[in-house]
């Protein structure tokens, strides 16, 4: 498939890929933006894989749109599996004509990873898919990188405020806009609306969003395909919301000029910590730094100024 | 006053000044760390200046503490007047021999009046004071600084959760070690008490602190004196419990080190983006990036690029 290789040039650390690989973004630039974005996120073991098959197979059959599920996650292939690489997870959506999924990438620092991921929407779009789907696993670094490439971000949870809430990253809550609380079935459904009713609550304690959307709380059973298309109606809503007040295209705006500053860091950032002296150098001055042998604003202008002197 | 003057040196934009500053800086840096640094947040209206008047001297007066109040507020002056500019508002604080208040230099972007509050923090620990308020106003960028430069953070708010919510900033909440509600008096004791519940049980379904340490919610007068100690027991508490785990030392260490990366990505920041070629060639690559012209990516790659032929 094309697709898959032309994500493959964009994955690849090759210069001569590279190069080309970019040329065909550049070509496929004009044509892309034309989709809904979705994130996703949620702890491990809060079914995932199973909503994204079961909400993937409605938006095919139902509302006749065409899907492309991505994965941000760094680290999924060393410490926990991604769950996209275990396509099986999705038998009927991975060989379904009208969708596309695409495994996170198997090695990468998150920038690296986060830029391919931005790139292969691009790709997508252009090759059609007009729903995008972005998945992330909520416990490191990658869901404030998932929330600032998509349009609508969906933190799926289980019922009860206990455990599943240890692994979920502080600050998650307020990037949703609509948390859905999954595996309301088998005797859980009590738990579930009573969940769904506090996460309510507590959201509508939160400060409005910048759109004037509030975030949307809903349950559903993935596993048994009930809910489904409630969260769908979800979505659909905040897109025609946001839309109609000029807020969904500013924020592509907005999203776009984000990623040209975080590029601009990022090549920064590697230029300074990839040079091996200053690694070394580096390594030193933080632990003075916490030592309080010297202040962090000296120690950064002292390192600086080799940096600059150091860089061809 | 020695350390009026020391601090003036901190804020100078003269080279000279700066030099002799981070000499007297790390001639302080050993001395320092002996304290307790609470940030302290919340819109204006919710009464800031009558709450560390009022927490100032009790802290003072019945716990035998010694007290900085700093703030970290760069766009003060322009729009919407210092509170802390406005000593008149805390006159008994600002007449005690120990207390010491110190206004937000007028100027300067957010990078340097955060570094200049973290270094002046450093002067006023030397100096031998042992609590160290930093008021901010929760409605910028501003937060953020302050909390990575504090061990306990509060968010002052008002009863209902209409209005005033409108100011605060999303993501402000996760921060807050405590949630204290202000102006419980003068028959709005039973909104206040409702709202301390309503956040209670918002809390309660956020993930837990690293330390454990879960969020408390409390109401006070500051007008009325109501509630104040309670406040502080909240905060000392706080301090018992992070310290017997160590939490206390390692956020601090912690800290340091993030704002040396902090100090090395503004450096670097700097120098880009106050380049005046880049600057020209910056506005015109945004436009093209939003526009769909060029990717962020290659946008970046070819800014750099220049960026590093352009620097001495």
């Amino acid at each position: 498939m094309l697709l898959s290789r032309a994500i493959t040039l964009i994955e690849s650390t090759k210069k001569e890929h590279q190069e080309l690989a970019q040329d065909i973004i550049e070509g496929c630039l004009p044509h892309s933006g034309n989709s809904v974005r979705i994130g996703i996120t949620g702890v491990p073991g809060v079914g995932k894989s199973t909503f994204i098959e079961a909400f993937g197979n409605y938006v095919i059959e139902e509302e006749n749109r065409t899907l492309a599920v991505l994965a941000v996650d760094p680290s999924s292939s060393k410490t926990r599996g991604s769950i996209l690489g275990d396509k099986t997870r999705m038998e009927t959506l991975s060989n379904h004509p009208r969708a596309y999924i695409r495994p996170t990438p198997t090695s990468g620092s998150l920038g690296g990873v986060a830029r391919s991921t931005r790139e292969t929407i691009t790709l997508c779009e252009a090759a059609g898919f007009d729903t995008i789907l972005i998945e992330t696993v909520g416990v490191g670094q990658s869901e404030t990188a998932v929330h600032s490439m998509v349009d609508f971000f969906l933190l799926l949870m289980l019922a009860g405020a206990g455990d599943e809430l240890q692994g979920i990253k502080r600050g998650i809550m307020e990037m949703a806009d609509s948390i859905v609380i999954n595996k309301a079935d088998s005797g859980n459904e009590d738990a579930a609306k009573r969940a769904m009713a506090e996460y309510k609550n507590a959201l509508h304690l939160f400060p409005p969003t910048e759109s004037g959307w509030i975030p949307k709380v809903a349950t559903c059973s993935a596993f048994h395909n009930k809910g489904i298309p409630e969260v769908w109606e979800i979505i659909d809503e905040f897109v025609r919301h946001t839309k109609s007040k000029g807020f969904f295209e500013q924020k592509r705006r907005e999203q776009a000029s984000y990623w040209l500053d975080e590029s601009i860091n990022q090549e920064l950032h590697r230029a300074f910590y990839d040079n091996p002296e200053l690694k070394k150098r580096l390594e030193i001055t933080r632990k003075q730094v916490q030592n309080k042998e010297v202040s962090s604003f000296t120690a950064a202008k002292k390192l600086i100024r080799l940096f600059f002197r150091n860089t061809p």
